[in-house]
């Protein structure tokens, strides 16, 4: 009798939950000339694993100063994991600014990115006049005044399922999203010691999103441009049409739901 | 007549409220071989007062890692200051982790560590098996588990006037306090995301006090100390005996009351 089976499905998945300071970091994705998050998760599971090759998958692309505080990864692999052990050894071995939180065995079909159905990303705005020196490295900090209700109002343009092409930076490898349409299931704006907190929870999030939906908010609750304004960059799907991107570091990519 | 006043009555006095984040200073003090909270608010002062040499006395001298939400410092002048431009232009000047938060003219006879009766310091530990990357340089992580009912009945002998001989280092001048009676008005243990605050407040501090209690009420709360021997370590009155200093990184100068 043959063995046709795909060899891969031979393999043990395995799902890791991940929190770091994305300060010192390029980002999740491996690239050339910077020290990643994923490359040093990489590194230290293929030194656990007898140097094994391990490709991590992320659920989420970080950008360079984004942080998480529940980033979520997959890799495969022959090799039998005892799960907490594995867990307390990476942290051994991990730089303090990227700790994982847990590893756990998942179905052989688990996918962090494809398998998500929702996630929950908050970006974080300091609005005092000297900002907290604690808060500098993980909020963005507005000198001038804004106007909150403004922004709550600009908010709700964007809960719902739309097309947010005018929202959506083109990803480094020049290719544009096949489908640009997303859900946001809710985005609140919540009150926050020394500022507010923009909290979405959606479905997916094309790249720079969430930083470029932060930017138009903080330009409606700044009267830059008004809820009309906002509605004309939707219909027009032209991402030069809609405010600068939000700096990264006030951004964290809070929980991944399967 | 003869003017035989003190010229330093003619000079005004200002008092800064400062927050900084130790991680990247040698502490409060000027010394030769780091860079110190007090060297870069004196040089950024000196700059904005037309070159003047300000000498800046703070209220407590905080070690290398140890942050400040509101240290307290003075300078005299005999130039005129716009108060709220002072603190905007030091703010321009000083690195993002230094904040100063408030520049009020005192009164001439103030004096920021002299005129202090009281202070506040904060001092976080956190207890997760593994740490929040983003607590990891704002307090100490103890990874073995610790009793928090042990540790409050410790707490107490500390509570009130004693002499602190045993829970204070010599400084680094050699010179030990003249008078190591001090007053702990309240030390009190509080939960904490992930972990637990010892709150100090009292009318003074010994060097290394605050850092040394801690340490000794970990080894309480560990049991590797009961309450009585730190009774006999309190009436030994030999520093050998207590626990070690816990690391800098945790411990905050909350407040300074006058």
């Amino acid at each position: 009798m043959n063995d046709d089976s795909d060899p891969q499905e031979k393999l043990a998945c395995y799902k890791l939950t991940i929190a770091y300071d994305g300060t010192g970091y390029g980002g999740w994705q491996i690239q050339p000339n910077a020290v990643t998050i994923q490359q040093c998760l990489q590194e230290a599971l293929s030194r656990l694993m007898k140097g094994e090759a391990i490709s991590l998958v992320g659920a989420g692309r970080t950008d360079a100063g984004v942080h998480a505080e529940g980033q979520v990864a997959h890799f495969k692999t022959g090799q039998s994991v005892d799960v907490s052990r594995l867990c307390y050894s990476l942290n051994a071995l991990l730089p303090k600014d990227i700790r994982v939180k847990d590893v756990e065995l998942a179905l052989p079909s688990f996918h962090a990115q494809k398998s998500a159905y929702a996630k929950a990303y908050h970006y974080h705005i300091h609005l005092s006049p000297v900002i907290d020196p604690f808060c500098r490295l993980y909020s963005w900090h507005l000198f001038h005044k804004i106007d909150i209700e403004k922004m709550k109002e600009g908010a709700k343009l964007f809960v719902g399922t739309r097309d947010f092409t005018s929202f959506a930076n083109e990803a480094t490898s020049g290719a544009a999203a096949k489908n640009p349409v997303r859900t946001i299931h809710s985005l609140d704006i919540v009150p926050r010691s020394g500022g507010v907190t923009l909290r979405f929870y959606g479905n997916g999030f094309l790249y720079k999103m969430v930083r470029n939906i932060v930017g138009t908010l903080v330009d409606v609750a700044a009267g830059r441009l008004s809820v009309d304004d906002v509605c004309q960059i939707f219909a027009a799907k032209d991402r030069r049409l809609a405010g600068t991107a939000a700096p990264p570091h006030g951004l964290f990519l809070v929980r991944v739901d399967y």
